[in-house]
């Protein structure tokens, strides 16, 4: 009796026992711990496919601070230069920008992954990792790693335009946006972020204060150098003259535009969707962003003795700039002050390049090339992050901010010498600069045989 | 023989019942519990990350409708204003606002979490429920919440600004935006969503009706009042004049902006990504903006004669604002009617302060203050829900209908006191209001120095 | 002992298996897969609200790019049409036009659904699949597929009066509206999305160049038929004289808009997070974008002599155009031949239709009605999908390309015959032109009783 009960109960527990591990097996390892996995994937892509769009929305916001804080006869050529630097840029970046910056290479460039190599489109296809390792910490998809890259790469471009606005021929702008998108911007990306040598002297850079924004702001120092002042920016005697932009409220559309922009450039370089890391930049770019804007107009204020729009619109965006680089790494208050001092800079550095003659129309080397690197630099001071939580104010010690010097400077030399390269370049080849003549009359006739507001009554005459 | 067998048979159930639980207790209850938890918290702070970014963009849209429907002379003034707005309301609601309407505190004001004490960026940091257990019903990271109450309060202070447009001084702006989103918007917060006085009482707000556009409807009504009509607005028999916006492509914009916004600002209080709610909400929303823009055209064309067009898009405002506070918790064919009914009273509001010499240049206290109510009480009508599920009208009955009357009552009775007391007090310290010439001349030029416009011939007199 | 040991060991085994069993019964089951399912309903239905918002979104994109391609003294009209027929839309598609399109009926619409059933607000409310059963492979609530379809139903209606501009009543804009978006157009979305007879013949369009894009162009083009050109379009020879555009720069933010929609627009019609899918069909559409602008740019230069800007945006809306049908099933190479070659058509397109006396203001025919077919065609050839992985070039065979050039000519002709219906039923009713006076001064004064731009000394002389 006893003993068939407890065979009884004994073949249950077996049955019992398999069923249950059954149950494990079935669902647990082959079917639900691939869902949750899914799930983390679904939710990293969601995150970085949105962040992408924001960044993409960035180009109209760059158009509008271009356009507005320039003149009415030079619109369209503005508004062109923006639309065509992102369409050949998304190409140019397809083609060989997204392979030599995250491709397998060497510690100078990568030399592997051109035209993004299709991949299989069945869910689970992630990140590539044998051709684009340098990205195998991010789960998402290639596709969204490259879409993500290309509207950075197409910022680095656009940055540029800015500064030579008024006076560029639109066939030379074509050709300098696809050696910028193609080649200087993904070399920098790649010694930085692809695993090249300035990744191993452990140079930080979350989202790109060097990276994107320094490259295009000292890429337009160059192009702005090289191509010289617009006509009437000095007098007789040397002396700056302001020009005013035709179109504030467009500036200021802009800026807003680029501002909500930056809520997916700096949270979205996560490249998941984290919640705690996620919600914490979001909120040190806008603190940084916010106290930019501030000082630059106290400063602006104290200098010029008015609120000046143009200096506090500035201000927000060198801000944003300046936090770029430490997003994730400084607490609230170390945000605040990093947008504090980005804002006050970046009045100064634009009153300092009007100075030194270099005549950058929408102060597009002083946001992105100054403050960014500023931003940089103010990191190694700044980083507050351990593994996991904030407290440790220098976190990183001298060593790291050596460090980020030396990534301050080696991508500053690289612009230069690139910089000057590319537009000597095509200067000699098929010139740089209108005419004057197009240049009094406006590029918008001359180029493009447009006017933007031909119902207006538009003075040409400034 | 037999026995061994059993033996055998028992000692692979036991390792088998072993490996079941073993794989049970590492994967199920450390492992993929806390994994599914982390997808539900990763998509909820998602969900609420984007949805503070689209409430951002609404400062762009509020940007362009008041720059939009005001003179051009006061453009860059305007812009300034809601560019700095943001900036100075981001840091004071930092400081002191956030914790006054969520810390712990009494039924009056929140009394701690001054400057949002920081908190560990490790994944799975949700909010601190010790300080700020107002919120703990939503899982989101505290800094997640912060920014999404950031840019609620920032809309409360940019509302005043546009009823006061054309007339203030630069200065007193800046003050009375700290005061607002640092103080006077966070205790109605407090009140209603802070687990403060309003609550107990059982008024529902779900997204503000009341907590944000009433509060900035009338304190933009007590502004109007303190500075008076801007001259030229009253004819010698103080018969209101038409003083047209000087740029409808950007007020509509704008209102696009708007609406866009308010699919973060409605579905994004559930605080949460809980799909039938959020996909509830967003087509309520929607329905009550598109009736109140057919409304307030049709009710514009029986009174003016015309379908006007600044009426027109403030009835979608006026429907999105009535909409606000009940989108939650009414059927879509509610949400309609709604949104008609603020469509309609919006017209009439409009007239009506105009007849009473309060001077509004963009209709805010109308939209928002006068909808902003007109909808929390509508909400005591159209309640439809119980738990889960649509189907039951004036679902709150009596009692919830009076507390409603209560809460937006009291809101309106705070706001004139503080409001008054404020902009006296600004009017008695600094001086609230320009010159008679700086309003003539234009504030652009005399508070900036600048022109939003300098390439067109502008009239500036109007 | 030895059987005590056995015994003892054998109950712990029984409980621990008992145990296995109750945690895989309890939370496997009835908890963590429902929450696991939860999360990918979540997942989805975030990414479809997020997608929709952009979409609707496109609104503003279509009234700045609709308004800046045409003269001041119109502006106001046409900003109010645009937000009047997504409110319109938003009320007709509720009410008749969701059930046509997806209801339950028959090959040729759908018959029940109407003002689309309520469903319960509880989480887990997914498709009521009884009635919208041709919305059941999406998981998604039916308010959240609702919203999306709906902004899809707004798009084809805006793209009609782009074509209509200038010259239209607004009383009898209003009314065609409802008739598109409420019957129409759902129409056409049933038989090819809702299960209707083109479905059946196998016609691809993933996310709608010939649902939504050819059905709103081929609806511009009987209405520009039925109205005839604006007066001064041609000379008395006969040719066509341009009539430019009056805010370039608005123009352009339109585009950009439209742009960032369109990743609303296809990743969305995924109506699903599916990571995999929604990267690669963000990659196709901004590849077909930017070779769209590009190739538009050089065909201009040829033809006309200049980069014409107007061209260059229109050729980058034809490049998404073109891409929408196929974006989800041809691989980043097709998708850049697909742009380039709607961003050849559509120069083309627009040249031709000025030269047949159709005048479109915009070029809305040219970029969504032969770009719409263009693209739907040019997927018979390039669609490379089987079930998982690309690689088949012409994977469809020629039965594919045979059913997409039905599909192509069924909604020409459908869109043809009611779009005569309506407009000449519409012209003998209320009249659909203005007058020649209304004409000449501008729709806004006669129409909206307002102006544009009451500050700027606007040129109505053109």
């Amino acid at each position: 009796m006893k003993r068939k009960v407890i065979i009884t109960v004994f073949v249950i527990t077996c049955l019992l026992s398999l069923n249950a591990f059954a149950l494990n097996g079935l669902v647990d390892t082959d079917g639900k711990l691939e869902k949750v996995e899914t799930s983390k994937y679904m939710g990293d892509t969601l995150w970085v496919l949105v962040a992408a769009f924001l960044v993409f929305f960035m180009q109209a916001g760059f158009a509008m601070v271009e356009s507005g804080f320039t003149r009415a006869k030079n619109a369209v050529n503005i508004l062109m230069k923006n639309l065509m630097d992102f369409s050949m840029g998304s190409v140019a970046y397809w083609a060989i920008g997204f392979a030599i910056m995250f491709g397998a290479g060497n510690a100078f460039m990568g030399t592997s992954g051109w035209f993004v190599p299709s991949e299989s489109l069945a869910e689970g296809a992630a990140t590539d990792t044998s051709v684009f390792s340098a990205l195998e910490w991010s789960s998402v998809p290639t596709y969204a790693a490259w879409l993500f890259q290309l509207v950075f790469a197409a910022t680095a471009a656009t940055i540029v335009s800015g500064a030579m606005a008024e006076r560029t021929q639109f066939k030379s702008y074509l050709i300098y946006s696809i050696f910028i998108t193609g080649i200087i911007y993904p070399v920098v990306g790649h010694w930085i972020w692809g695993g090249g040598w300035l990744a191993d002297v452990g140079v930080s850079d979350f989202a790109g204060s060097t990276v994107v924004h320094s490259t295009g702001g000292w890429l337009a120092l160059t192009g702005a150098i090289v191509l010289g002042p617009r006509i009437g920016k000095y007098d007789g005697d040397g002396n700056p003259r302001p020009i005013a932009g035709h179109n504030l409220p467009l500036a200021a559309l802009g800026v807003f535009i680029l501002w909500l922009g930056w809520f997916g450039f700096n949270p979205g370089s996560q490249m998941g969707a984290d919640a705690g890391p996620i919600s914490h930049i979001a909120i040190t770019t806008n603190l940084a962003a916010a106290t930019g804007a501030i000082l630059a107009m106290i400063t602006a204020w104290l200098i010029l003795g008015k609120p000046d729009a143009g200096m506090a619109l500035n201000g927000a965006l060198a801000g944003l700039v300046a936090i770029t680089a430490g997003c994730a790494f400084v607490s609230p208050v170390s945000a605040a002050i990093i947008g504090a001092l980005g804002g006050i800079v970046v009045v100064l550095s634009v009153l300092l390049f009007e100075k030194l003659r270099i005549d950058d129309p929408v102060g597009a080397i002083s946001v992105h090339g100054t403050c960014g690197a500023l931003g940089t630099i103010l990191l190694g001071f700044f980083h507050e992050i351990g593994d996991t939580a904030l407290g440790v104010f220098f976190g990183g010690g001298f060593g790291f901010l050596w460090a980020q010097i030396v990534g301050v400077v080696a991508v500053f030399v690289w612009c230069l010498v690139t910089g000057f390269i590319l537009f000597y370049g095509i200067k000699a080849a098929t010139g740089l600069r209108v005419t004057e003549e197009e240049e009094q009359a406006g590029l918008d006739y001359e180029e493009h045989g447009a006017s933007a507001y031909p119902d207006f009554n538009v003075s040409s005459m400034r």
